[in-house]
């Protein structure tokens, strides 16, 4: 870690050091020792910034998440209900690089067994949720739950099927997709 | 490892542990050592029956595959087109238990840096995808290729959903889905 930046630059280079790793190879490959390799520094120089690894893990999520949630708020200002529905869903599957998807699935993955990263990906569906929630409430669909659930399958099952084929599915093929469910729950 | 079981009962044993350490830690955590462990023997005791990591890794995975493989094809037997493909989907999404689920992520995950999951994903995804061809190919919906995507985006949305929203939807949630979908593709 370069001797001359200041402690909140040494934070953010920590933070992207955590993020880096778990995309690479998933959450439990983070550890303060394998952060201090990564960044060229020593273990006691990390935990000087951090007090625990769960304190450096939910900083980063919370940092990376805060930024996507920015990113999909500007992508959907000032549009209709109908059009923000379909631009929060084009950030999630479309707009968001094989990285952050590759991120979000090592979260998803790693909450199955430990319990700060659950708390993470549940405040992050919860947001995700809530908006959704609004939107369909306005557009009144004939099966609202149903509406709901078709489309966060379809938002998992896009980044996913990316993976399970071994290579992203190309633009026009995720939104053929999108077009073909949000048409046929008449959204 | 008890020490009266013969060499077929020892490979089963073997291969036992690794998809249980796969489906709790992802592939990984599988290291010969860590077998070796879970079994109660030593690491000596593995490499006498099986060369190396990835000989082991993809003979578990093969066996595992091609268990449910087995039970799949049971469930298609005998039936039109149109139900088999239906009977093709629940064996997938609702028939299966969750650490099936668990170990089919796992090996999405590991694929995307193990050259060797790759190639065992690969060809699960060659048999599953040439069964659901046969089926479309018979009941001719509009958009053929619509439809095999919108099933495997179905597919792989309605087992990630289970582990992102932290409990497994319940089996009428999915059925709910899967009307819903193959409804409006027509099939």
């Amino acid at each position: 870690m370069p001797k001359h930046v200041n402690p909140e630059e040494r934070r953010a280079l920590i933070e992207n050091a955590v993020i880096a790793i778990a995309t690479e190879s998933g959450f439990a490959a983070v550890t303060m020792r394998a952060v201090a390799l990564r960044i060229g520094t020593s273990t006691t120089a990390i935990t000087h910034y951090v007090g625990s690894r769960e304190e450096l893990l939910r900083g980063a999520i919370r940092r990376e998440i805060e930024l996507g949630q920015a990113v999909a708020a500007a992508a959907v200002s000032g549009l209709s209900s109908s059009d923000a529905l379909r631009a929060y869903i084009e950030w999630a599957v479309l707009s968001r690089d094989e990285n952050s998807h590759r991120l979000w699935l090592a979260l998803v993955v790693g909450a199955t067994t430990d319990p700060m990263l659950r708390t993470e990906l549940d405040r992050f569906n919860s947001w995700w949720n809530k908006q959704i929630q609004i939107w369909i409430e306005s557009l009144r669909p004939v099966d609202p739950n149903t509406a709901i659930d078709m489309i966060n399958v379809l938002v998992d099952g896009l980044i996913v099927t990316a993976f399970d084929a071994g290579k992203p599915w190309s633009s026009d093929r995720r939104t053929k997709l999108l077009d073909t469910v949000l048409s046929s729950l008449g959204l």
